[in-house]
């Protein structure tokens, strides 16, 4: 007889293709290629600024190398994060998802970044991809997501497009999953506001087929089908994921800041943005569950606040002038939208203040 | 026979007094003179802001008003607010600590507030004095800290004596243990450092005469005996303790702003305020019990966050110079130390540059 935990063992036993033999060594080398190339992308766009690397060792194991820029021309701080870790045991949040892996070893390996652009029109923009090994079981994580200030739909649509075409790549499944639950997990209860524009974000991915199980959202920000599947997926068309979308984000991310670059700003869009930032952190330290597990159990505090802002205020009760520039923000784009097929939302942006 | 939970309920059960028939018109009472006579005493000491009220309703029941200082000639931003509030459970987290408040409806009244003053030399201050009921079982809970960027030993000493005898005049039992049980309660686990020089803190103090039983700290950032008692105290010397401790902040806190007010400093104490901020916003989002549920249950958002600091900055790997002022802070301020017994503080002060 099977009790309900061992018949949801045997779910994720029965699809699960066993990784290729140098799977840890072929998602190292992907999520370092992704930081080396991402790293020279970004200098070449910040054309002042070069990186600076810390390599560090983490006691329990592993290690990684943190890469941090400052006082650029376009990037006012921004760190991009590599790490290869393993341990004995998984933390419960993650055993809870994945109780096959109790009692096992785990590996770990991974690279993220937050980048906090100067110019106020050049949004805030974060990126993660991530891939696990646990005794029997095994997963890719991961996405990219867009923070804007002062918003553009054609910036939040060429974002999206390119992630959508990264991901079509490799499944037509995969956008229309990963997309809301961008939404779903950069959520701002408190704020009733997403972070941003989102992007893309999954985890749990493995061959058997489930998208998604409802297991990683912050808010109701948006419905996602509790579950999609069973459409297998190999390692190798994850493995592709990851490689299709960590490359994918020069060229979302890259067009906007040479678009935007050079609009000039003053004070009030200045503090706006700082206004703005102070959201960004409460999402990081309120909501983020890698954050927050991370300085929770001993992780490397400086590389895991790297995502904090170099200047953030807060004022207690602001809110934006009714129709502004401001108003835009948390009027149109801290909400989901589909920002590829509905062709309302320039109307409805147009009942705003466009930006000089 | 009793079972072990019983046993706890009748614990509590046997050794707590009824508060008196007025309690809780009687607490609102301290806690909104509290706010008066504290927001009275820093216009004066401020000299130009005011504080601009807010009132405001609980969707759930109750209400309270918050009074924001902004821009003013010592405190750049500052909040403290009044509420009180009342629903028909009380949330998981309470109900751990007060298991015999289940099923029962309960009133919540308060004050709290957090002052960022302008001046690097003027430390950040937090207060709070709160009253609970909840069917059989009622408590107090409060205490002040002081968070400096440029300590002084003097200042740290004025502070805890001023509440060492707030406390005093009502019990010699309560200083010493609401003294290290606020070093542990405001303690950043992620870095290993006491969010100032602390303070008292106390929390669930009713008349069962049990002070501390561990329930309630962040950190190992020093030792409390686990429980001491019993100690009758009845409501009246609690209510007592609030008003005590309440009446105390100015005298504690007053001589202080006076001392430092017209220091000078420049961009290089500014920045590294700006910076230690930042710790205090990883605190109240990462660690503040009380921020944390607010937030994460529908709270007032907006007086929720008035503890955040009108401007912080993050930056990866920083570190203050070896024997600098800014290396004074966290070599011995931000570690708990017996500021009024410890004569070694003044010779390892010394160690360290002292402020010019």
């Amino acid at each position: 007889m099977k009790t309900s935990n061992q018949a949801a063992v045997s779910t994720i036993g029965e699809g699960l293709d066993s990784p290729p033999i140098d799977s840890r060594e072929r998602a190292r080398q992907l999520v370092m290629k992704i930081q080396d190339e991402i790293s020279t992308g970004l200098e070449r766009l910040d054309g002042k600024a070069h990186f600076l690397e810390d390599s560090w060792e983490r006691p329990e194991g592993g290690g990684g190398r943190s890469r941090v820029i400052k006082e650029g021309r376009v990037f006012e701080q921004g760190g991009i994060n590599f790490s290869e870790v393993y341990g004995n045991e998984l933390p419960p949040s993650i055993l809870n998802q994945r109780p096959e892996a109790k009692g096992h070893k785990w590996y770990a390996t991974g690279t993220s970044m937050v980048l906090h652009p100067r110019n106020p029109y050049i949004p805030t923009t974060h990126l993660n991809y991530r891939y696990f090994e646990a005794g029997p079981v095994w997963w890719f994580g991961g996405g990219a997501d867009l923070t804007p200030f002062y918003p553009y739909l054609e910036d939040a649509r060429h974002f999206h497009q390119v992630h959508k075409a990264a991901c079509d790549s490799i499944s037509p499944d995969f956008y229309k999953v990963f997309k809301p639950w961008c939404d779903e997990y950069f959520f701002l209860k408190h704020r009733n506001e997403t972070r941003g524009i989102g992007g893309i974000f999954y985890d749990y991915q493995d061959s058997t087929g489930v998208l998604y199980k409802g297991q990683d959202n912050n808010g109701p920000a948006s419905s996602i089908s509790k579950e999609i599947g069973p459409r297998p997926k190999s390692w190798e068309q994850l493995f592709s994921l990851a490689k299709a979308c960590g490359e994918s984000f020069l060229p979302a991310y890259g067009p906007i800041i040479e678009k935007r670059q050079d609009q000039p700003y003053g004070d009030k869009e200045r503090d706006f943005q700082l206004y703005r930032r102070g959201r960004y952190a409460e999402f990081n330290l309120v909501w983020d569950r890698g954050t927050i597990f991370g300085l929770q159990t001993n992780g490397r505090t400086e590389s895991i606040l790297m995502s904090l802002p170099p200047l953030a205020r807060w004022e207690y009760g602001y809110k934006a002038p009714a129709g502004s520039r401001e108003a835009l923000l948390t009027g149109l784009f801290t909400k989901p939208q589909d920002w590829l097929n509905d062709p309302s939302l320039d109307k409805r942006s147009r009942t705003y203040q466009t930006v000089e």
